[in-house]
């Protein structure tokens, strides 16, 4: 039975949907769940679910006597609340007693501790922040790094490159992922010194790389991979989340703006939900860091109780695929190739 | 009387919607327009549209022998291809025949004969190229670089600040424009070394900085103007426009699987139409290229024949402006003082 850690005090709602998803997910996927947090806080919220302790579905908790806020300085708060939730989480993957955890909790903090506590996979140089996008037909898109790494040195990229496609392959299904670098034109000299520096580094590599991808190409399915520094990535990262909420918000508008549209959208409703599902993040379940010695999935601070439920199965699936052991090797057998 | 010279040759269609937009922004704006490109297609679309030369509204024609493509190396097409309908374009603004020019086709080759034929305001020294998105609320957001220069230097950033700002005041009639930096996180320190360097410099600057700004204030409206590389810049743009046509196109998808919401499509036709002219690019009329020694406007390939004509309003609107003059008047002030 493979066991998840829930860090229950990260979120903007802590504890309310880390409870209710571990709960959800305990049923769903049949995983141990270990919730880590306020003792008092979590039962109150097992108890409000009617949920009890040594039922069916295993859940434990776990006592933390600190928690780290999202005001919190990562670095600071990483080094100096060791007995935060985010950091027995941690501890408990690297003991063996989980095996992986999820936090909703300060994006920074939540790296700097998986760092620390986990270390890197033999041969990594620096663990990358992944995010999956869903795409407009097929398998989500991968795009890495979303913010772990701000300046990068192209040997970092091409080691996301790898990263990035044994996620795809082993975690995500995709049989054979083609791995493009995010740049601003599709012919290789358009780009700047960093895409033009990392492209024959890619291309030695034992992936199935096609080249420069656009920023549309976040959602259309050209490339399984996508690669880029993690300032680029969490600008593209938050430019998609901007305009999807204002997109909801001007269409909701629109619609309600004259009678015969609200009855529109009243029949049409169902279809929305559909939609909603479609483009829904919190469907693809958090974005996990790869190259850290574990399993370490990082949910957005708004993630509802659903984030929750499908992080939690994320990293289920990450946790049995072999999938760091494989990094290790793919990356040994680079080093020693070239 | 405003003069605005067209590519009839740029975009993906051209001369059909370049015709049709000069005939609608003669119409609509009284401006005098000068169609550049091969004389016989464009008098053929002239024709197809029953408009008269000579007639009440005046447009010229001036044939080019030449024409630069999409496919066209950009700095070779620029130097090789000096009879193309670009360089005509650049050479009648130049000679002060028109107020400023429009052109949909190769943006790179475009930027490239704009700096060469035009030169650059005196103290600038990158033109950059300029998106203006659509807010939720309230006024349009000028995005700078959004492609002219990958590799970006603080000093430069600080150039487009300024720029941006003018722009929002003089062209978009924003009161007291507030600029801020494109980064990944609103405290100073989150960013990367180039957003770090820039930072003193824009504070430096008589403008309402107001610090880093996020991706996803592309669309909040937090800041007028917002700078950036180029290389982020455009692929920011580019994860918008990938987005909101992954996003239409799922819409649609959804609203007419069911029957129901077939007729919830059909009631709400108005409300999308709304929409989509709420958030259609081709409203705001192209992409400025600031800091040149003249006007010229860069407009999408795909650009349709209302993009072209909004695209004239924009060049009439910068040519009266009086904005080149502006600019060069506070960088000498801005060197004077530093």
């Amino acid at each position: 039975m493979i066991t998840i850690a829930v860090d229950a005090m990260g979120g903007d709602k802590a504890p309310v949907p880390e409870v209710e998803g571990a709960i959800l997910a305990a049923r769903q996927y049949g995983h141990r769940i270990i919730l880590v947090g306020d003792r008092d806080e979590i039962h109150q919220r097992l108890d409000h679910h009617g949920f009890m302790a040594g039922g069916e579905h295993p859940i434990e908790v776990v006592h933390a006597t600190e928690r780290i806020t999202m005001e919190d300085h990562a670095a600071k708060a990483a080094r100096s609340k060791k007995g935060s939730s985010m950091h027995l989480c941690a501890h408990l993957v690297a003991s063996g007693k989980a095996d992986g955890y999820i936090s909703a909790g300060n994006t920074g903090a939540c790296m700097a501790i998986a760092k620390m506590v986990l270390g890197k996979v033999p041969g990594v140089d620096r663990p990358a922040l992944s995010a999956v996008f869903p795409s407009h037909k097929g398998s989500p898109i991968v795009v890495l790094d979303v913010g772990a790494n701000v300046d990068c040195e192209p040997a970092m990229l091409a080691q996301f490159g790898l990263m990035g496609q044994i996620y795809s392959r082993l975690v995500l299904k995709v049989k054979n992922p083609r791995v493009g670098l995010l740049s601003i034109g599709e012919e290789e000299h358009k780009g700047n010194a960093l895409t033009r520096d990392v492209t024959p580094l890619l291309k030695d590599l034992a992936l199935d790389f096609i080249g420069n991808v656009e920023g549309r190409d976040l959602f259309s399915g050209h490339a399984d991979v996508i690669i880029c520094d993690g300032f680029v990535g969490n600008v593209a990262l938050k430019v998609a989340e901007g305009l999807a909420e204002m997109m909801s918000r001007m269409l909701k508008e629109s619609l309600s703006a004259t009678i015969s549209s609200k009855i529109g959208y009243a029949l049409s409703r169902s279809a929305f939900k559909d939609f909603k599902k479609r483009t829904d993040y919190s469907e693809h379940g958090g974005a996990p860091l790869l190259g850290v010695k574990g399993v370490c999935i990082i949910c957005h601070g708004r993630s509802d109780a659903n984030a929750i439920k499908n992080a939690v199965r994320v990293a289920g699936e990450f946790a049995s695929s072999n999938m760091n052991q494989r990094i290790e090797e793919e990356l040994r057998e680079f080093a020693q190739a070239g």
